[in-house]
């Protein structure tokens, strides 16, 4: 494709990309509940028409933040699993990244939390696709430790469902916040256990 | 204290018992947020006052429903945990039992779950008590393994929070909704999982 032809569909994703930054700053500061499109459209002096030309709905602009947050998540999760180091170092490092970027996100930004709430009771299918990618990062991981002899020969697939299902309560914005005041186990305490049951051998 | 003293106690609290049972099959039928006290009274052929006797608002009655509901789940788990066979086998069955309870409560019966869903946003007291009393029967019967040998020797106090925390996704009556159309890993292969660990030795 020639720069010319690109021309248009690049100014089309930044507005895309404007609008969805502009409606995440707006869901931290007033709230997921209380934005509207027409609070979107004002900032960015734009007319509400001309929103609803990128996304059809309040809520396809919610999915594009959400995607966009899991996205983030996905992009820092990639770059620690294809790391150098062990990779009990590396799954360590994912699980407490995991939990300081989610701690960060909905912890602090209770307005963000009422955002993923919304979207968690809605059943995105967006959600699996995140849950699928974390899961093929930290196979990738877990494999590359069966390859290398740190951890038992075994099903790395399997292994690495279980390590996310069994840390689940320090990544899923739900249970940080349900949790916040019950801070044991630590997730570097059960780092150390899903690593230890990976050395002795998972589904072999 | 002679049976004469004791009369009007025991006729109060069956009178308790009976706003509680009927509470709890009118939030089963009918839903927790469209019940009233009324609705409980008419069932009773009280009036809401007699029922206001026992009970100070719709909150307190949620709650003593809410304690009754946790208090069958922790009965089972104590038999399971004092019974016989390997500590593996008791853990096994005792997070097998705990899911199947929590799915047959508030998988099947949404409109119940409507009533854990509220006590769970409101933070109550009476669930971290529920959790420390599953937290020490986990202990027990890990304890009872190390003991034996089954598991190395370790801190058998955190290996219960891990073992528990890491099983929430069974047992946590809002995880169970929201992956209960992803069906893996199962929470036996979670237990295997822990198992695993139990016997390489946590926090030795």
């Amino acid at each position: 494709m020639s720069a010319v032809e690109d021309a248009p569909n690049a100014r089309e994703n930044e507005q895309r990309a404007r609008i969805v930054a502009t409606a995440e700053r707006l869901f931290r500061e007033i709230g997921f509940q209380k934005t509207t499109v027409a609070d979107i459209a004002r900032e960015l002096r734009m007319s509400p028409a001309n929103v609803y030309r990128f996304f059809g709905s309040k809520s396809e602009i919610h999915m594009a933040v959400a995607r966009q947050l899991m996205g983030e998540v996905e992009a820092a999760a990639e770059r620690l699993a294809s790391g150098p180091g062990p990779a009990a170092e590396r799954l360590r490092t994912l699980v407490l990244a995991s939990e300081a970027m989610n701690a960060e996100r909905y912890l602090a930004d209770r307005k963000l939390h009422e955002m993923v709430e919304a979207a968690l009771n809605e059943h995105w299918p967006l959600i699996d696709d995140h849950i699928d990618r974390l899961d093929a990062i930290y196979e990738r991981i877990i494999a590359s430790g069966m390859e290398s002899g740190e951890f038992a020969k075994g099903d790395a697939k399997l292994a690495s469902k279980l390590v996310r299902t069994a840390c689940v309560r320090f990544c899923h914005p739900h249970l940080m916040v349900e949790f916040a005041h019950r801070p044991h186990p630590t997730s570097a305490e059960m780092v150390d256990f899903c690593l230890t049951a990976l050395r002795a051998g998972v589904g072999s």
